[in-house]
């Protein structure tokens, strides 16, 4: 899929081990209205304070990634090198420097490799081409094994409007090093504040209902960049159709996204929604949702097949949300195996373990007590994790 | 070592596994003064619930406890077997029901064996002695691999006071289901309010300061008794030496246990401090050291005797604390590695990995921006961990 005005190249530079894509541009032909969602840690890499900063202008026309290095606690050289980074690739690409958005995932507190920038940044432009992007999401792969992309067409404002989306999340989402990051592009014409406040809001129910570990990266970005060649209706108004849709479609292409992140998780072998119905409030059945999402202990149980539900029932004690014990329903898929607080034993628990050698299942946690409703994606919990991690540096 | 007043017994009752110790007993000739600290989960086992109402009165006689089934999640059923094993335990023992107290460490879900129960209390009856301490620890073990007991004898109130505390925790604190549990008896004189503040403010600084997987058990407890037979001056007031001493030696013997329960950690390979220096306040330097213990990408890089600092400086970012990530300092062992937010090298790493071979070593963070400092002790995160945990019930 090709959306006009965009090109992509991505190049073997060598920033960490050899012939591996691994710098990656995106380029608006004109400047794009871009919005961006950054890591909440405050021990933000460098390529993330200056987009940031940038980002107030609400337009963007290029984007450098690289992997290999996160270039997080570098202090004043590595903010140095990251300006000095995006400065040559303005001069190579004959726009502002302020234009170009910066992005880098990978080891923490090593400094960029600057001769592999610099003598990679003219062939990296040299390569730009509309059909680009499947290259640029292979460069940002760390730990990642497949590649991350969606592409969508879709009716909006009178015209077709294109959307080509990629990711990637080394299996941890809330990651530190592995890092979670993800592009989108599309022809929409669309004003800065809704594409913001779509961008959010899309956040808000894809990336922010995964998780892998729990932890949380110095290097966490998504960014969406919109040229307007697409020559809709301008989207300048959430109150309208056209809004509506642009965010419906965003919303699902940046879950698609999240789900394909959780999937690939590092060690993973199989993606479960933790859903949480019938709390007092949203907010209640998420944070429950989370802590059981979040629980080595169920993760590990998942990992080996046990439909062990008195450890998903721990950790909905130890979640701080009020409930009544005695009417809680869990379901593993279609399979009810606790009712009202009392499991409803072995043959049961059998039928349920069928569920749990599935890829993708629902574990159904129904409090009985309201309406609140809310979903989090998960993986297991496995032997390669930990392998995968304690090797990763060596 | 004996203490007088107190005898113990424990028999192999078959409650999950044949010819394993699995049901232990301690009894004190006449009631003893009796504290307790019970797990903060919402989701109480029924013996928790019975202890928690019991200890009201401050005084029991008989603590009954076995492993192989921790009777959490189960009804009216698990309340009622709970009451009536406590029922026989009382019969036998020729006392009121209400001076025994129950614990139970195992699996969640499943009903107490009974019949197991009523067929071995009385030879458990018939077995005690003042030297069967060390069974009862062997009782209470699940995936423990060594029992955890501590012995010490002090001068208080002008007579030699004795003190003998068992715990077993699955290498799991704050766990789920295999569940921490740490009896101490002694012969001390002391009331219940001072008995109470010293096991709160002991526990404060050693189970609440030791995390292995950051699960929090149905059945965690905690119980001090002291029969007064040392026949040394009343401790009946904190403003004075005897209590201060007797808080001293309490607080010592949890943190013995506690830092053994983490050394036994499921999996674990090393034992680590990691301490927090240098904060606004001890709480900030307590929740950053706890984010740091509890992180899995951290624990794994210390499985793997990486020294990756940026794991530890990213999870301290996510932490919720605020710092100078310029001035931060850390250090394994005596080895600076980093220095005001910087990384000093791959030879400073190196020796710093040496450090990580070791089996027990301090992690040091100084944010330079206060007098606060904590420290929390966990463990390293193995693959045994998950292997553990995904075949716990199977």
């Amino acid at each position: 899929m090709i959306i006009k005005g965009f090109s992509f190249a991505a190049v073997a530079a060598g920033i960490k081990y050899p012939d591996r894509l691994d710098l990656g541009l995106i380029f608006s032909d004109e400047p794009a209205v871009t919005a961006g969602v950054f890591t909440t840690t405050q021990v933000k890499a460098a390529p993330v304070l200056i987009d940031m900063e940038r980002l107030r202008q609400g337009r963007s026309q290029a984007v450098l990634v690289n992997s290999g290095c996160a270039n997080a606690c570098t202090g004043r050289e590595g903010m140095n090198n990251a300006l000095e980074t995006g400065r040559l690739l303005a001069e190579q690409l004959g726009i502002e420097q302020d234009m170009v958005l910066l992005s880098s995932t990978g080891v923490i507190g090593a400094q960029l490799n600057m001769p592999a920038f610099r003598s990679n940044l003219k062939p990296l432009v040299e390569a730009l081409s509309p059909d680009g992007f499947e290259a640029v999401a292979r460069a940002i792969m760390t730990t990642d094994t497949v590649p991350k992309t969606v592409f969508r067409r879709e009716m909006i404002g009178g015209r077709e409007v294109g959307f080509m989306g990629m990711a990637k999340g080394s299996g941890m989402i809330m990651p530190n090093m592995a890092t979670m990051l993800a592009f989108v592009v599309t022809d929409a014409r669309i004003s800065y504040s809704e594409l913001s406040r779509a961008l959010k809001s899309g956040v808000q129910e894809s990336f922010n209902r995964i998780t892998v570990d729990g932890d949380t990266s110095t290097n966490d970005m998504v960014l969406v960049l919109a040229n307007g060649t697409a020559d809709n209706d301008w989207i300048d108004d959430t109150a309208t159709p056209a809004y509506e849709t642009f965010q419906n479609v965003l919303e699902e292409i940046l879950k698609d996204l999240a789900l394909q992140v959780v999937q690939d998780g590092e060690g993973a072998t199989k993606c479960i929604t933790i859903r949480v119905c019938g709390a007092k409030e949203n907010g209640h059945a998420e944070i429950m949702a989370r802590t059981v999402a979040n629980s080595n202990l169920v993760k590990t149980a998942f990992f080996g097949e046990d439909a062990n539900w008195g450890r998903i029932i721990a950790a909905m004690g130890r979640s701080g949300v009020r409930f009544n014990q005695d009417q809680v329903d869990i379901a593993f898929g279609d399979v009810v195996l606790v009712r009202n607080g009392l499991g409803l034993g072995p043959e049961v628990e059998a039928e349920a373990a069928k569920i749990l050698r599935e890829k993708r299942f629902t574990v159904c946690i129904d409090l009985k007590d309201g309406n609140g409703c809310e979903e989090i994606h998960t993986c297991d919990f496995s032997i390669d994790y930990v392998k995968i991690n304690a090797d990763y540096r060596s």
